[in-house]
Formats: C-alpha cells, structure tokens, sequence
C-alpha cells in the first residue's frame, strides 16, 4: 500500500504580467497596455480603476473587461509620436495624478501602450511628489524606458511643478502624507484637513 | 497688506532610494545594498527585516543602521563572483523564500550588492510561487540585471522546483495564498492550516 500526497493548490492558472510591469506604491501598478492573456493575472490586483495615458479608443476587448470587472476608466490622451504642447502634456499629467493619489481609486494600474514614455513621466512626477531625488527618478524613469528613453520627457520630469500641485492637493483636500515624513502611504483625509496658515505681512 | 501662504510640508528630506530599488509586493522591496545615503528613505519603508544575500560581513554603517531602527537582519551568503554549487544556491533560496513569504517579517527588504543577480533569481522564484509564466518572469529578471543578465541565473529559476517548496511551506504552516486564485496576498495562518489529502491506492 503505498499513498499519493495531493496538493490543495486550488487550480493552476498561469499568470501574465503584461510586459514592463511593476508595482509602483501600495496599490499602485504601473505597465503597458495590457492583452487579453494578461487577464487572468489582472485580476489578481483586484483593480479599482485604469489610467490610460493613450488618446486612442480604449481597446474593445480591455473595454469589456473592465466593464464586467467594474473597474473604472480614467483617459487622459497623450500623444504617443507627436510631442505635445508642454501646456497640454502638463494639464493631462495633472489631472492624472490628482487621480493617482487618491486611494478611494486604488488599487490603480498605469498604462499607456509600451509603458514607457507617458508612464514614465505621470510615474517619475509621482517620484517628485515623493520628494524622490531627480536622479533616482531618472533612474527609475531609464529602467523601464530602456534605450528608449526621451530627453524630452526627463526634462519635463524635472520642469515639473510638484509646488503648485501641492496647493493644488492642498485645495482639493487630499492630502499626500509622504514628502519628509516617515509616512509613504497616500492617505484621503475628509474632516481633517490643515489649512494652509496665511501670514500677514 | 499683502499674504503668504506657507505649505504645511514638514521638512523637507529628499529621498535617495538604492540604486535599483522597487517594489516587489505589499510589503517586499528589493534593492542593490543600501548606503548610508539611502537610509532616511528607507526609513519611509517601515522596514521590519532585511534579507541580504552575500556571505561579506553585513557593512558596519548598515549593522548601526538597523540596530538603531530594530530592523533584523536575515542572511543567506551566496558567492556573487564564483558560481555556487547548485546545492548550496538552492538551499539558500529556499530559506530565504520561507522568510520571504512570511508575513510577520514584512515590510522587508531583499538585496545583495548590486539588486542584480542574487536578487533576481530570489525574486524570480518568488515570482514562480506566485505562478508567473516563465517569460514574464525572465523578463522582470532582465529588467534588472540589464545587459549583465545571466543565463545560469535563469536556468536556476527555470529549474527551481516550487512544487516541492510548496509542499515544504505546508508543512511549516505558512499557506502562501496567491497561486491560481484570486489573492495575492501573502497570509500567515497557524491554526487554519489545510492538510495535503492523503489517498490510499
């Protein structure tokens, strides 16, 4: 008599990150645009809401997805080949990462179409916010760009007003609990928020 | 009468992340080996332990470091220059993955020197654990050891047997519930624990 050990592994599905992924923050994921075989790995991120960086239709296939997943679209169209009016790809980046941070849209995947370059650059002033030295944003910017990388969009990472966003934040009461602080973690505050102390002079 | 408005910010720290830093999972970094440069931001990480993955004495500065935040340290020395028997890098891997995917150790830190190989290959059978298909996971292995990518470390991973791990994590009643369904979360259940059937034939 001998006997079988049988393993209570549930079923065996193998997952596909899509390509150039990678989880950016606690319920933050970065990647590009996903297919139809990456599926079955996405929902084991139980994502909340997309940011799709494309100004491209989203795909039909990914569209069905979401909808059936309940998971929310945000589209803020970049060009991919053309470079945009600085003014354009700063209003889209805004916007963006006002969406970014807010947790009651996480978990949140980031995606354009390689996950690059639009990617990068909401990723790398996300990196700014965090207070992030520009060379680890650079770095991290380079690590998923490859020998892709653009100048353009490093010198527009490192342009990039994270001050004004902040009283943006500030004025929209989320509040990003991370520069300086021991704290990483994004937090959405209603009730409690500091208003910022205005100084006579 | 005019006004300034002061930010609110705290102090302003800029944060230095190692070089190759990232994120693997809610509460799993990995890096090259930090300096002291590195270390107000990793005190954003919380860090509870750090898995270190050469046989060199742990640097003095970094000892100092995670005496004084309480941080525990785990090392599993494997050679970086000469290749290591496959017996003792297996070994090794295995026993950094049960401190790995144990959540009591978490937030923790992997790295080794430079976050490339030694690094790569712990994460890569992480990653094996979690059912990646393999070239998702030689992908995420390339992406950061770069142009110094090595084919003995993919080899490795490719030939690492997680079945045999799994059957190692159930006996010591860390259930690692991520592969095949929906939770990716790494969960530590010491009562609840699931029994392999045993079949008589």
């Amino acid at each position: 008599m001998g006997c079988i050990i049988e393993e209570d592994d549930g079923d065996e599905v193998v997952m596909e990150p899509p390509p150039n992924f990678s989880m950016v923050e606690e319920g933050i994921y970065r990647s590009s645009c996903p297919r139809p075989c990456n599926f079955s790995f996405l929902e084991t991120l139980n994502l909340r809401s997309i940011i799709y960086l494309c100004p491209e239709p989203y795909p039909e296939e990914n569209l069905e997805y979401i909808r059936s997943h309940n998971i929310r679209l945000f589209q803020f169209g970049i060009e991919g080949k053309t470079e945009p009016s600085l003014a354009t790809l700063k209003d889209a980046i805004r916007g963006a990462l006002k969406i970014l941070i807010d947790v009651r849209n996480h978990p949140v995947l980031i995606h354009c179409k390689r996950g690059k370059h639009r990617t990068g650059s909401l990723v790398g002033c996300l990196r700014k916010l965090q207070n992030w030295c520009l060379s680890s944003v650079f770095e991290e910017y380079q690590h998923f760009a490859g020998i892709k990388s653009r100048d353009a969009d490093m010198k527009f990472i490192e342009t990039f007003d994270v001050v004004c966003l902040r009283q943006c934040l500030h004025s929209i009461i989320y509040q990003y609990q991370g520069y300086g602080s021991k704290k990483r973690r994004l937090l959405y505050r209603e009730d409690n928020v500091q208003k910022p102390r205005i100084t006579s002079i």
